[in-house]
């Protein structure tokens, strides 16, 4: 396919492009989580100020977010992190100190090293942008990519789905708040324990970045299969039931919201138990939400009646 | 010594801050080119338009630097360059294709992967900035660090210096411009295999990106010796004296300018053989322009008589 040059060039185009030119095997075609490369897996993933931040946001949960939604990779690659290089732009100084804090809490909480990085100070007024380059050990039998569900795999999440995205709405004043949403938004938990632990189980597994249908997409393309999802498994919290109506306006609500990083999986039926085993040991919510079938993309049923996939399916960039 | 708080944090405060934290070997108290963690060495540098580069310069440049100045860090621990991950932002659909082509070019000159990284689009009229990881594999014998200078060595330099700096004043139309200072600022060569080969023999080395003798105080800071170099022995060349009278301003000038990416290196007066002959197997010109001595700081000579440490002596972050 031809990708436009002079006319509005996509981030789709443009990944396109850096795709040609990434032609080592280590890369994954761009088209994973993270690189893996000799034993490790490395990952780089960037938040811009009101992008994927509020510019109200406490730096110490900027902080924090920067550190999960890489973990958050690595863990989907079964990966125990190592450490960290970070790219920080210099702002006013009680929010610098604000976001090593941030940082230093969320370093400790995961066990990562701060290898390195680079600081620069943007022009004035311009919004806050930070990188992270985070880097991890491969599980032993290697690291599930996204494409490897095949028809007959059972599909799983972990945790509970939309809370972050209800919590972005508290935050913006939208919805009454509560704890355990907010903190889904200010604090992600990448499920690093977890991924390890079921990472030789699975056939496939990514984190859930940009909302549960957009992501089961990805997998869905990646693995050359139909991934059917029934609404009515995917688990929501008490919190956000609190908030909302169990009606299935609500469940494609949190099922087209980000930032949950939660985790998505493919296996073999039979793999089940032992699944179920491992998230038990470790306190981990999982759920079989739907099944891996020939065809492709996503087929959503609610109580076993066909629903439409929505037009936006997550978070568009 | 205390780091204030809340009034304005300079970038030494906030990179004390981040010392702190980063205590884990590997990371070489944050005060190295690089971290050198098993036998990796990781590097990663941001560059900002308006405080790197110009809002007019020429996107494949843009990317070319952007590779070359991270690739310079792996050069400095003498590192075979392995792969990349790129934090991009997307702008125009034709400088983003630029920079593309850029990045293409780049990474084939210096035989380096693309192996990840992310994509944003900030919003409209943010200044773009960009970062990059830079992964190597360490000399079989350790990455020499910056902080092993010792009394006696001889102090060498790469190439010729304060070509770009001279280079970027042509770039905003100060002075007649020609080809080789421009290519100086536009296209850094890092010394990756000088690098490499001469790694065995130095003592201390890291590359020159604030200015020579900015980067000759950092050596001598992190050595714990004093530096003593000899203005009137630093290689200019033809094309910057083609422009500027061979007079100490001139020197002075070149040698505070940054965006050099040449070496700096120290090494015993008995390896001095060594390091000629494999500089002149790999055509790079290497310069002995001064000691290190008993002391701390830098100790500049013209001509035997001494001259004063400039008051700006790089680029003050």
């Amino acid at each position: 396919m031809a990708i436009p040059y002079a006319s509005a060039m996509t981030e789709a185009d443009f990944i396109a492009r850096l795709r040609a030119i990434a032609t080592d095997p280590a890369a994954r075609g761009l088209a994973d989580d993270a690189a893996v490369w000799e034993g490790l897996v490395l990952t780089h993933d960037m938040i811009v100020e009101g992008v994927h931040f509020l510019p109200d946001d406490r730096p110490q949960d900027v902080a924090w977010k920067l550190v999960a939604v890489n973990l958050s990779d690595l863990a989907a690659k079964g990966a125990a992190p190592v450490g960290v290089l970070v790219g920080y732009s210099l702002g006013d100084a009680a929010w610098d100190a604000g976001f090593v804090e941030g940082l230093d809490g969320a370093l400790r909480r995961f066990g990562v090293a701060l290898l390195g990085g680079d600081t620069v100070r943007a022009p004035t007024g311009t919004p806050r942008s930070f990188g992270l380059t985070a880097i991890g050990r491969a599980p032993e039998g290697g690291a599930p990519t996204r494409g490897g569900a095949r028809p007959g795999d059972q599909i799983w999440v972990t945790g509970t789905i939309g809370n972050a995205g209800l919590g972005l709405a508290m935050r913006l004043g939208q919805v009454e708040p509560n704890e355990t949403c907010l903190a889904a938004y200010c604090r992600p938990q990448p499920q690093l324990t977890f991924g390890q632990a079921v990472a030789p189980h699975v056939h496939a597994m990514m984190d859930l970045s940009d909302g549960l249908l957009i992501d089961a997409q990805r997998m869905a393309a990646a693995s050359g299969c139909e991934l059917g999802i029934m609404m009515d498994a995917i688990p929501l919290s008490a919190a956000l039931l609190a908030v909302r109506p169990d009606v299935l306006d609500t469940r494609l609500a949190a099922a087209t919201a980000g930032d949950d990083y939660q985790l998505l999986f493919a296996a073999v039926p039979a793999a089940a138990d032992a699944i179920r085993e491992i998230a038990a040991g470790l306190n981990v919510a999982v759920t079989a939400i739907g099944h891996a079938g020939v065809g492709e993309g996503i087929v959503l049923t609610h109580h076993a009646k066909r629903v439409a996939v929505p037009d936006r399916p997550g978070f568009m960039h």
